[in-house]
């Protein structure tokens, strides 16, 4: 049976989140799997005492220390031992867990990760993905998205290839299509760092590493053409933070304009109500929390970084999504890959 | 009176759209500015024989080249030394024309606009912005969209100080407020090109050339945290592509709601119509026609620069654009600030 270590304080709303989330997947799971949770005693205690942990495959390990939000990543780790951070990863370590989940600091979870677990062989840099609806089927995966604010060519290059790794074993997409972010289609286009990205993507193509489509641009992430989009840490990160604010901008602009239709008359009340509703279920597809959080790549273990905001559910998908990393031997098969180059 | 010339051949729909928004400038202002049209007589005077000309302040010149979308930026201007674009930035370099207008190929625009015009006194690098809608009043600016992929520092802030230039003068915001995209607010955050560009920033402000807020990070841009974004011109491309994108995708989303709705008859076909025509409305901050284009900044000149869509309207908008540029003397005042450098 699978142990899955889980940060209890980890999330603007831990633990109280993280407990429920972590007592949802196990009764959902009929305790398919064992979950050790690790927090602080005085907080987390009094919040499991309100369920029926006796039936649950739970254990609680204290950790006095909190990584926080403001703490620095480079130093979190070494500053705060007794964390519970630290401790779920050094879990996984010394193969007391399988995998460790957390919504904290991002950051801190990934310096502590590659610190505590170090790199998969071949491994130049770990890094971290995201997903983003899309108008065709399926999600666009855009990597990296603030790990590596500067990059190598070769080290975007590693992002496509564990990237396609994952899709392939992780989520049954055998040839997932590679787009490298640039100002234009053509090789030509971009700075030296994107040029010789391009020539690498296409020799790694050859070599059935990746499957490279070529140059992508901004207008075609939401549009699907690529499953994998490539980019630097940077640009990454401004788009998925980019792409998270659109609802909220959608929503008020709706808001705005059925006030305006409101007031002219042209909408009745239950018109407005109707169409408000329409819309959240339609910007459904920009919801975060269906997967919960994502595998940190590149990282001898497995780490699960959730958003800070997560809910309940996004902790419970967060164990699920640990949980297929370990039974897809994910980081197997980057070794296997990797170490060949 | 001024004159401005106007490339006939520029942009997707042109030369008609561009006749067809010449013409609109022109009788809308009641020929308050001269209009020298430049392109292909065999192509565009069949279609100004369609109007009235006699009645316009209009004169034609031919050119018999055309720079296309597929010509290489750098080469375009030697290679085609008799096409519109060339022949139109000369006009200007000669002072027979104040001001030039294009929705061509927008990279030849800015190789031919360096080339011809030359840089402002102090200008390292000429920049080019592009406006985005925001919840709060107002728009936001950012720069730099693609004339320039890799950045120093000191490029950034100088694309800051001449947007703030152009906001002061141009658009009367006295103090627009700049925020350095990166991935996060502290200013220990990002690669060491942002960090540096982070204490530029503060200085520039402290002699008053910048209204510097610090960092901010992609969700802040449609929130309108700040008037100005400055970022390099990768993020800045791939962002400004990525939002033009967005109203395509809200309106596949909308599409499917509004069918399954009316297939589970959950509204009507009225109703429908109506939630369409509303969201339509909603979307109009992204129309990018209604500023048509933005002129170049940092040239020795004024090069007002198209989006390659552009129809009659953004033509005509733009006309209006290069108009207020020379009124307002924007670049004398980014000489005089950038000079003192």
């Amino acid at each position: 049976m699978l142990t899955i270590a889980v940060d209890a304080m980890g999330g603007d709303h831990a633990p109280e989140c993280v407990v429920e989330g972590v007592v949802k997947a196990l009764q959902e799971s009929s305790n398919r799997f064992e979950i050790i949770l690790i927090g602080q005693a005085e907080k987390v205690e009094p919040l499991l005492a309100a369920h029926d942990t006796a039936s649950l495959n739970l254990r609680f390990m204290h950790a006095p220390e909190v990584v926080t939000m403001d703490d620095i990543p480079a130093t979190a780790v070494k500053a705060k031992q007794d964390s519970s951070l630290v401790r779920g990863l050094q879990l996984c370590k010394a193969k007391q867990a399988d995998a460790f989940v957390s919504a904290g600091n991002t950051g801190a979870q990934m310096a502590a990760s590659l610190f505590v677990l170090g790199r998969l062989p071949g491994v130049l840099r770990p890094t971290i993905y995201a997903y983003f609806p899309r108008i065709q089927e399926g999600l666009t995966n855009i990597v990296d998205v603030g790990a590596n604010v500067d990059c190598k060519p070769e080290n975007l290059v590693q992002f496509a290839e564990m990237l396609t790794i994952y899709q392939r074993y992780g989520a049954g997409i055998e040839k997932p299509m590679t787009g490298l972010l640039n100002i234009g289609e053509e090789e030509t286009k971009g700075s030296e760092t994107l040029k010789q990205a391009y020539r690498l993507l296409k020799e790694a193509d050859s070599k059935g590493k990746v499957n490279f489509i070529g140059n992508i641009e901004g207008h075609d992430i939401l549009k699907g053409h690529a499953t994998i989009v490539v980019c630097d840490g940077l640009v990454g990160n401004t788009i998925l933070k980019f792409g998270e604010s659109i609802p909220e901008f959608i929503g008020a602009l709706l808001k705005q304009s059925l006030e305006q239709h409101l007031v002219s008359g042209q909408i009745d009340q239950n018109t407005a109500k109707l169409t408000s509703s329409m819309f959240k279920g339609m910007l459904e597809p920009f919801d975060v929390e269906k997967f919960g959080g994502v595998p940190f790549l590149g990282v001898d273990g497995i780490s699960i970084v959730g958003h800070g905001r997560s809910s309940s559910r996004a902790i419970k998908n967060m164990i699920y999504m640990a949980e297929h990393m370990v039974e897809k031997k994910v980081n197997q098969h980057i070794a296997e890959v990797l170490a060949e180059e």
